[in-house]
């Protein structure tokens, strides 16, 4: 089984925005062994979007798309259905009850421009959508089995989950394809590559990707099989030579943040974390708190991005800001000594640095950054000059901080190379 | 004149690497007013390659296809080439010269791998490749412009700009797309639709477009013409009467955010803002410290995820928290007075809510928001209930509350309804 995948919407030709929708349905179909042979974005242009269609039908595979089926003028996705597979729209009173029970939900009358998504077309199967006003579609045209799905990412989601995937996963019947991420920060794509070479080539029925972000490098490694014990054994094997190889910089697996594992940490010994955060913002918090149960070890932050601030909420000494200035490793060890003892926290961690455009000078440029650890029996600070934008700078330094606190605790998936953790 | 990108490589297609050559090239075609119409990417398999090429000549429009050009075995786009357009390859000895000396340049020779980029399908044109040795090629099938790049971002960025892109513009004879953005936010996709649809029928020469992000509903309008100073004159004229049609809700235009435009506000009225923040975990000082300067009028921010922290740092009192709970209207109001007063500031803003997934009760669910403004002349609250999940929920929070400092400020692009500002 292989699948075309088509995203519905003007903006997305932009090349502005990230086609979001298409990169989580088109992991979700690895996930269950279905290729994704194309993938298509249209505009909300009726004759475009019918040609896409046509072409999708024509090329054999399942065809998903999403977006569109809103209610308003340039949701056009419904139309061009009936157009194109001759299916006459009719009104669904099961589909519109359901529409105005949501609005009166929230207290509200349901728009009269709302009533259009209970049109349905004809023999078309209405896919329930449990997170917003627009029901999902899926009917089959010459043995091609299509699935019409909103735009809104969240509500796409949830019909994939429910409906879509558990439908394909029965068709693709044995071939699945086994997908491994294994997370590293603190080195570099190049060198974990060069690091990585050998063991590659050790691999052959193994596919290796890379990925960088921000805050560290994704390894991705694939590989397929009709018999799904081989396909696990063969990837656990894999994974766990990965994980030796990368060594301390190895922090998580699968889907796993730097967040989830320093709070796995924290929370399984029971230590209480405070942040004090300058330039970063309050983006170590959010990192911190998208982890569900954060409440269970974090106490809290203060963002400090005055001076005033620095001192009064954190007891920042006016000399150090005098003599170091606030960029600087003593007023962010000193921030972060503030923090645990302000909180009750076992361990604070505290961020300081220059975000850009201002504010920088030649000592300290755009991207210094310095982070620093104070807890009952350690005190670590690091200093880093970071590449990027503001926003870019930023997420590295809260990665970095974060990092810093995981190999305080010792936290993290990688069992070797103790000596180099701090 | 509109256009067909294809992107060719099969690592597009599983959803983790980000399409950069269909971004850059999209947002440089739109510079010279060519409109992308279709956006397909395909796997290196040739029958799928092909059966791409034949669609995008059937659909009329300029083709630009990166990828597939490398010397390795994976690379098919000149084969496939030679079949689907029925053109035999042809060793040309100039290219072949040249990817020689530019082996020799780095002091190495040409393996024989490469030979195979030389092959040039007949009567196509080479297009010089000044930063790598895959050529690119161009020609024309009924009368359909082909353009074929190599997939390396920087290859095939200096080959659009010194010669795709120039032999497009010339096509394209001056016609411009001019493109508008008005963001909104308090106001739902389809309220927005029905008080624009009369507006929208008034306008036939203006294209309207809906994009629905957990911060607000943004409203596309884009026109075409040959004509500069008309095109400017009636998105001008059309965005002017679209704010007036949104009213309070209006708050930027273009990609000005909410940060952007109460900032502007605060800076220019000389005012110093607080945050006080619990289950958002900071992401208000995150998107206020996301604007540039934001020094100038944000002091800080204390996230207090413990009910100690809320007594301790922001002086909430005993007496509220038992009463009424961390989550409420009185604590948010509380957490906001003791902000503004800890950091000194003019004004203060506050969160408090539930994320999910633990932590609701019945009459506290998930997805409930209070927010809450101190200031010396004014204490608002607001009390909301958020669909999503956790990350969508603090977002759509963090935007709430940034907007009730904004209509406290009165600050925006709207110039009608005063009445229903808060």
């Amino acid at each position: 089984v292989n699948a075309e995948v088509i995203t519905i919407g003007s903006e997305l030709l932009h090349g502005i925005v990230r086609d979001t929708n298409f990169e989580m349905i088109a992991r979700m179909l690895g996930e269950i062994g279905v290729e994704v042979a194309f993938h298509t974005t249209v505009g909300d242009d009726s004759e475009r979007m019918g040609e896409v269609f046509r072409a999708a039908v024509h090329r054999g595979g399942a065809v998903i798309a999403t977006g569109g089926l809103g209610p308003t003028s340039d949701d056009v996705t419904r139309k061009v259905i009936a157009t194109v597979f001759r299916r006459r729209l009719v009104l669904d009173e099961t589909v519109l009850d359901r529409i105005r029970a949501r609005f009166r939900a929230r207290g509200m009358e349901m728009p009269p421009i709302n009533e259009g998504q209970a049109l349905v077309p004809r023999g078309a199967k209405v896919i329930e959508n449990e997170r917003g006003s627009a029901p999902g579609l899926h009917f089959a045209h010459q043995q091609v089995e299509l699935f019409f799905l909103p735009g809104v990412p969240s509500e796409a989601e949830g019909m994939l989950t429910q409906y879509v995937i558990p439908f394909l996963r029965q068709k693709a019947e044995g071939l699945q394809i086994g997908r491994r991420t294994v997370r590293t920060i603190g080195i570099s794509e190049s060198l974990l590559a060069e690091r990585l070479q050998a063991l590659e080539g050790e691999e052959p029925a193994v596919t290796f990707g890379y990925l960088a972000h921000p805050s560290g490098v994704d390894l991705h490694v694939s590989a397929a099989s009709r018999d799904p014990n081989w396909l696990r054994g063969e990837l656990d094997r894999v994974e766990r030579k990965l994980i030796e190889a990368v060594g301390v910089h190895a922090y998580g697996t699968g889907r796993q943040t730097l967040s989830d594992v320093v709070g796995q940490a924290l929370a399984g010994r029971g230590l209480r974390l405070a942040t004090a955060e300058s330039f970063t913002g309050g983006a170590i918090g959010v990192a911190l708190t998208a982890t569900p149960g954060s409440s269970r070890y974090y106490a809290g932050g203060v963002v400090a991005y005055s001076n005033e601030a620095k001192k009064e909420l954190l007891g920042v000494g006016s000399d150090s800001l005098r003599r170091y200035g606030a960029v600087s490793a003593e007023v962010a060890l000193e921030m972060a000594r503030g923090a645990r003892e302000r909180f009750g926290a076992d361990i604070a961690i505290a961020s300081t640095g220059i975000a850009g455009p201002d504010g920088a000078s030649e000592e300290k440029p755009v991207g210094l950054a310095l982070l620093a650890l104070a807890a009952s029996d350690e005190e670590a600070g690091e200093r880093h000059l970071f590449g990027g934008g503001r926003t870019e700078i930023v997420s590295r330094a809260t990665a970095v901080a974060l990092d810093l606190l995981r190999r305080h605790l010792g936290a993290g998936i990688a069992w070797s190379e103790p000596s180099s953790r701090s």
